[in-house]
């Protein structure tokens, strides 16, 4: 006879197995047992994974639902190791990432009264997660109502987990002892006791469409899309921009530079062009679609939210409650709530009139110079430059390759550096609280889940704040390339205006140079380590990413002088933009 | 002419100050500019430190604040950053330990918008924070009102975090940009806008205190003193059980095992005499009086709670709402809330009666049998033993000396080896939430603001899941001795019943090892790394401590010899016991 806790427990799982979870991220306890023993039993369906640091395995999940699609969730046991999972939490909420938290906890008679190891743990996630509950404690006497309740419950959180916004939802499962019976829990099998089908986006409203595509038609537009548009394929939307004769701002993380759809409307220097003064005035649009994110590029967000005359139409398949307004600018004038892919057809076959040639080329035309003037310009550099690394990282990467962009400045450095290609490559990164931490996790969880390889562009500060996130690499036999930016310190605020206003005191305090040498982290990892060197290195990329295991590549630069050669790259940029008669032709 | 927001936080910082915050632990940012550019401006008062690792400087603020007894502050920039301080808040909150956790944030108008690095942090912390405040933006429009609301702020901050019991309280402070301009900040000068004066622990209400006395008087009583006793000095307590003629139990992080007090009633092996039948049947107490949270001993808790015919006082000066009432086992008669040490005086004052001569010989007699045992046990070992290291750690620790309990195995290992010494040593430890997490953090934090030496006592597992926390001490030229106990995994598991349940899952989903060779860390943060022999090694330890700097001296066990050893010597200390005509002399 086995325990009511592994009934229940059963129950649960068999739930959030039919829900969708396929992964599971386990981390060392012991109230977690009766969760941990159903998981790892003879015939679990699971696919398992251990974690010893709560916080760098929330990252990995998110990593592994990033790259899946699916939910993937995360187990560990009572106490401060629940509160190790909120940086993750607070991710998932925001960049839309299916994560299904399961903390065990002590019996609600252990709450609050001095125990070990037991911290309030209801609603430990608050505005953070999509939806929580504390399960009632497994108890023999009420068992047939308990495994309902958990079957329910398992049901509900895949479901809300998934549907659009996806997020993070938490469950807290508390257990008295006993936590285990001799003998193997029954196992975890397919079937199916309920099951919650999760809320997809809405259909475009046909009068929505016919009102945008009046709108739309013979006009000088826009489309931009930024990180995580919601599903939005592309294909679907650059047979929009095809049909309007629009540019399509892609941001880094939008998934249109890189692929097999026509690249031509694919505008990848937007960050660059909008520094030149005359294109920024005569590239003004009259109307923008977003799709997405707010993008990277601030100079782009500042350039588009100073147009006096703009129309601008915010398209997100959940516009509406937390998380869903993303307009930072605060520049909307409508926002729809949609599919963003049906609603790009359901323009299409509105047919409305294209933009004149010229507002295509203008933008083709501008792009084109400021690519192959950044290119030249840094192809004639003989120092170490981190853009660089991104050009011979992007020439190296392989068909069905994933580039997980590290926050601060590596985005920001894909966004000016990686060009449009048609090489099936996915590029990811962790845009929703934009954090430097979990980012190294991230990157793990995609190299646990990928069929192709993985690189990591990553800066040190970060690539140190998740050193432990490297640490199933190891342990599962996992490769990854890290591409690792080392300027001693926090690159981006050499940028700021903190740099020349506090000079006393920006090196120590802003600047923040940690000062050690990440061989040492490396070898823990037992990874090879590299030191790259000036000029072309993709032989050098190429070969790391053929090899299994981790590889590190560190690159070592200087934060003031990588402020300089980005800005002499950038006005070069703007020359060349200014020398174009753009459009004119 | 300042920026209001100058103007503003400096307000804020100078009530802090004068609420007796002397510490601020920055992290790297650039939102939370205004409060770092003045915290660190010519004339700051404040000590300062930069840690890189949020979670880490949660741990390492709060190791300063056990250690000084002052509020502690840290500060970051916006979004995941300040969700990394949450497990530091959990546990700040249960072990009362004062702590100001400033966040920088971006204004109102960004959240929810989909602005980068914003996510809710109105509240973040629950119920893990003893207040929380969202300040308003600094507006030079109504720069007057706001500069009185800072300055309030700050003066409830300071003092509700070190108001019995002491906790953690949260400031969450938005910023509009500009967040500088050129030239330093005006001083934080020690001026006195406002301030609060703390609540303390009541006197003992007079009626109260003669009803206990009557109570006790003349019955065979224990004192437990746990973890967090409230700043009970040892000279009150030592004296009350004097007078009494009762036993102390004493857990390791109780401050009653070493010191300048009398240790005659100090009872330092309880969990190793209620493992003998006999004893534990005829030490049945008439009444216990409880100070502090529950001692770490499960077999001596368990032995208590056992006791049908004991009348239970759990004396706390905050025994009233949340994380106030301390009594895991759920059999309190009655809570007094008082401040501790008066209390112990003012019983003394009351003259009670003492318990007969053979109630306090029948403790002492047993403790000292089981001692001796242990240590003969111990020295006829020629192989390593964890419980080794801890008599060699206490015999090596000179006077002054601080050591860190790491939370697992190695408080329990103190609990047990670590006999009662005239030497003036601070034994600490993590016990609020008692995870493995931000050990590490804790004991930097300590040898940060120690005169004397350092000690941290730690497993594998946790030394690794706080890796980070080791940065400091480079940084900052910190001295420390790791004495870390690696086996390979999580110790104490193998003292569980899932070792024999799960034979064939255990290893490696319990056990859990980690499979690095940590000498790289130790490498990594500039450390020097000795691997400990069999035997003797208090020579090895006291040379270590003796040195400045980090050094780890790693010795290496098997866990589940671990196990036979500890049942080992508890057995001998047992049969030790038993053999004992215990108080029939």
């Amino acid at each position: 006879m086995a325990l009511a806790a592994d009934q229940y427990v059963r129950a649960l799982l068999q739930s959030l197995w039919h829900g969708g979870v396929r992964h599971a991220v386990v981390s060392p306890g012991s109230r977690n047992t009766p969760l941990t023993n159903a998981l790892t039993a003879p015939g679990s369906p699971f696919r398992l994974w251990l974690h010893l640091d709560e916080r760098s395995a929330g990252y990995f999940a998110l990593g592994i639902a990033r790259q899946t699609g699916e939910p993937a969730m995360v187990l560990c046991t009572s106490g401060t190791a629940a509160a190790n999972y909120l940086p993750a939490a607070v991710e998932a909420r925001i960049s839309r990432i299916p994560l299904i938290i399961v903390t065990a906890d002590r019996p609600p008679e252990a709450r609050d009264v001095g125990a070990a190891q037991t911290v309030d743990q209801v609603g430990l996630y608050g505005t953070h997660v999509k939806w929580s509950q504390d399960l009632p404690v497994a108890d023999a006497g009420a068992i047939d109502e308990l495994v309902r309740f958990a079957r329910t419950a398992g049901a509900r959180a895949a479901s809300v987990a998934t549907e659009v916004p996806a997020g993070p939802v938490h469950l807290n499962v508390p257990f008295r002892e006993p936590l285990l019976e001799e003998g193997t829990p029954p196992p975890i099998v397919e079937e199916v006791p309920v099951a919650r089908e999760p809320a997809r986006a809405p259909a475009p409203d046909p009068a929505t469409v016919a009102r945008l595509a009046s709108h739309v038609s013979g006009r000088r537009g826009l489309i931009v899309c930024g990180p995580e548009t919601g599903g939005l394929s592309a294909h679907e939307v650059t047979a929009l921009a095809a049909a309007l004769g629009w540019p399509v701002i892609a941001d880094p993380l939008s998934g249109l530079r890189t692929g097999d759809h026509p690249l031509e409307t694919v505008i990848d220097c937007a960050d660059a062009i909008v520094r030149e003064p005359d294109f920024a005035s005569r590239a003004a649009p009259e109307l923008v679609l977003r799709f997405g994110a707010a993008p990277t590029s601030k100079p782009f967000n500042q350039w588009l939210a100073a147009q006096p005359a703009t129309y601008r139409v915010l398209i997100d398949p959940a516009a509406g409650g937390t998380s869903g307004w993303r307009d930072p600018d605060l520049q909307s004038d409508e926002a729809v709530t949609a599919d963003p892919g049906a609603l790009c057809l359901a323009l299409i076959e509105a047919a409305p009139a294209a933009a004149s040639d010229g507002w295509g080329a203008l933008w083709r035309e501008a792009n084109a110079a400021a690519r192959s003037t950044m290119r030249e310009a840094i192809d004639a550099l003989d120092e170490p430059f981190e853009g660089r690394a991104v050009i011979d990282l992007a020439e190296a990467l392989p068909d069905g390759a994933t580039l997980v962009a590290g926050n601060s400045m590596p985005v920001r450095d894909i966004d000016s550096y990686f060009a449009n290609t048609s090489k099936r490559i996915r590029i990811v990164g962790t845009r929703g609280a934009s954090g430097i931490d979990g980012v190294v996790s991230g990157a793990v969880g995609a190299a646990a889940v990928s069929g192709g390889p993985v690189a990591l562009l990553i800066g040190d500060l970060s690539f140190f704040h998740d050193l432990n996130g490297l640490w199933p690499l190891g342990r599962y036999g996992l490769n990854l390339t890290v591409l690792l930016v080392n300027n001693n310190g926090g690159g981006i605020f050499n940028f700021l205006p903190q740099r020349t206003a506090i000079p006393d005191r920006f090196e120590e305090w802003w600047g923040t140079p940690h000062g050690l040498d990440l061989r040492h982290a490396v070898a823990l990892h037992g990874g090879r380590h590299t030191v790259l060197e000036a000029g072309d290195q993709r032989d050098v990329i190429q070969a790391a990413l053929a090899r299994p295991g981790l590889d590190v590549l560190e690159l070592r630069t200087e934060r003031d002088r990588n402020v300089v050669l980005h800005r002499q790259i950038w006005e070069q940029a703007a020359s060349a933009v200014a020398s174009q008669r753009l459009g004119r032709t």
